[in-house]
């Protein structure tokens, strides 16, 4: 991992965004061509010769000195400033996510980001029950020192932020986090931008469209020890955020309802597969236990992402390579370690190759390490 | 335990009358005594002189021959008769129970008590929506070839009855099977003696008092493969027999409901101890899974009872052990394999010690082979 426990520079935090706003790098590459390059700066002088390698008819659209310079200005403008993976006032939870935003656009007090952070997630279309519920849970929250983390949604997330708008709450937002959205959460952007803290990956002015929100869920559930579900229809978002949370180490808590209401199932089914039964405070706190005494702990269980070659392979080796990963990719997702030992080639000579193919947009990657064709 | 796989002939069906309507005289005591003498007869003669052992004061109240016949009399006029632990006709779920009831009075159709059950109960204050609930899984379970076991109360027990009245249903009652309670269940009560079964342990004519409940709760469970709990305060009956379902190796089912419904709390709490969450008549058919193939098998299960002594100990050697039991005897209740222990005496002379001891009126039996001197 890309060690960086000390603030960034202003013209290394203008190279971080530059090489994360650049097509076809996502958060995971990003640290790889950290790592790699020892620098972004470095990173970015390399990036179009391994998106050639990589396949790429054209050259890459490398994020230019200038739109960086304009993001920084709008997103100062609009009272924000970033927060990069490793800086002392990043989420620390969000810190131990493999693919963790390496910047964060933050507006409001970003000293909320340190404390130990529960979200409360939900329907939009939830009963007047469901929203009184999470309203008082969040209170509750709050009052036992949490940070109330939610997605300044209609409904269960909106009535979240309201509970814990006077102890401390955080939305993490889809698009920019200037964008307002939905409107009727006009007034609530404002008094969480005043009394709260609000968050976001994406560059200031981006309207949220539907492919952000997964994408989104996986900081709500980063950031937090534990994600609370309060009312959720089966296959819906929050229910992803649920599945981001396990695979993150986070515990999972839900709220039942009765089976003849259809924005109970999710959770239900939550519970049936093993979420922690919430009918109050004290079950999250009881559930949580040892870990409400130090959650900077979880800055610490970071996966090492995988090694790239060092360059000194010769061109006959990567070429050879190149062929026999290709083969093994195909659109059904493969695991990486599988493709390491089908490929029976270095994991660092498999990871480079993977990055060039990523860099070229020829390749995706999925949940759990695994990654596909295009 | 005493072997009856047969139907019982007139005169000792009689004298089980007599014997477990006996002063003192529980299930387990009946079967102890039966093993000891090797029939109900020879031990009605011999139950005096093991209550006066006990230390009772006066005599014990046997329960006549004429008491019995006049019973027997008025359990026919209502149309019932008696089936034995160990008959044919006897449910074999039940069979498997240590504190079975050797008689049990049944009208109705006696055939239905040979189908697997599922036990669906809950609150008298029962919302629409759980009675609704009840009625249908109860259809369900029905339609799935069970026999839906409840307790003829208001409420959830009422609607699941009505709910598999056409497939057929089981209620157990806490009073006689004659005794109509509640008067508003009359129409109900009488519906399921003309096409489901209502059977019961206390004599035709007892009217249900308090505590007999809980003891008529061990019989719902006990006739069943799983019991489902659908509204449920905390402290309720339902999760006294959600209790004895798990004491006796049966499945326990809950219908999850909002933490703001005080009818939820109960079944919300079985979940959180490890019920499995209904939703569904499926969740139920799932949970179950091989248990469904042979419901007989249970029948099978039954734990053998503590042996008696043969008396063949001298009576001084009986003397100085009816002292060490006493003296580790006392309000609150004890393991009797404890007591063995702490005793060193042979489990069969502490089981006689005990057995006079009840008989004598002076010693509780609690759930889990736990005893207390009264």
């Amino acid at each position: 991992m890309p060690a960086a426990s000390r603030a960034l520079n202003p013209a290394e935090r203008l190279d971080w965004l530059r090489l994360i706003r650049t097509e076809n790098v996502g958060p995971i590459t990003f640290y790889q061509l950290l790592q790699r390059f020892g620098s972004a700066a470095v990173a970015l002088e390399a990036l179009p010769a391994f998106a050639r390698q990589g396949g790429r008819p054209g050259s890459i659209a490398i994020c230019s000195r200038a739109e960086a310079e304009r993001e920084l200005m709008v997103l100062a403008k609009a009272g924000g400033h970033f927060v990069a993976w490793g800086e002392p006032d990043y989420p620390p939870a969000l810190a131990a996510v493999d693919d963790a935003p390496p910047l964060l656009s933050v507006v409001g007090d970003a000293r909320l980001l340190q404390r130990r952070a529960i979200a409360v997630v939900g329907a939009r279309n939830a009963s007047a029950n469901g929203r009184r519920f999470a309203r008082d849970i969040a209170a509750e929250l709050g009052r036992n020192g949490f940070l109330v983390v939610s997605g300044l949604a209609r409904g269960i997330d909106a009535a979240a932020h309201q509970g814990a708008l006077e102890t401390g709450t955080f939305a993490v937002v889809a698009g920019g986090i200037d964008v307002i959205y939905p409107e009727e959460n006009r007034t609530l952007h404002e008094a969480i931008a005043a009394h709260g803290v609000i968050a976001g990956e994406l560059p200031v002015g981006t309207e949220p469209q539907a492919r952000h929100f997964p994408r989104r869920n996986r900081i709500i559930s980063g950031v937090s020890l534990g994600v609370l579900v309060v009312e959720a229809a089966l296959k819906s978002g929050s229910l992803i955020t649920a599945r981001f949370a396990l695979e993150q180490g986070r515990e999972v808590f839900a709220v039942p309802g009765s089976p003849l209401d259809p924005r109970a199932r999710g959770a239900n089914d939550l519970i049936r597969g093993g979420a922690t039964l919430v009918e109050s405070v004290e079950d999250v706190l009881n559930a949580l236990g040892s870990q409400i005494a130090d959650p900077r702990r979880l800055a610490f269980a970071r996966p090492m992402t995988q090694l790239l070659t060092d360059g000194n392979d010769t061109e006959n080796e990567m070429k050879a390579a190149r062929s026999k990963v290709l083969e093994g990719l195909g659109p059904s997702p493969v695991l990486v370690d599988e493709l390491v030992r089908q490929c029976q080639l270095s994991p660092a000579v498999v990871a480079t190759i993977l990055l060039e193919l990523e860099l070229a947009g020829r390749l995706e990657r999925q949940s759990g390490n695994r990654v596909t064709l295009l």
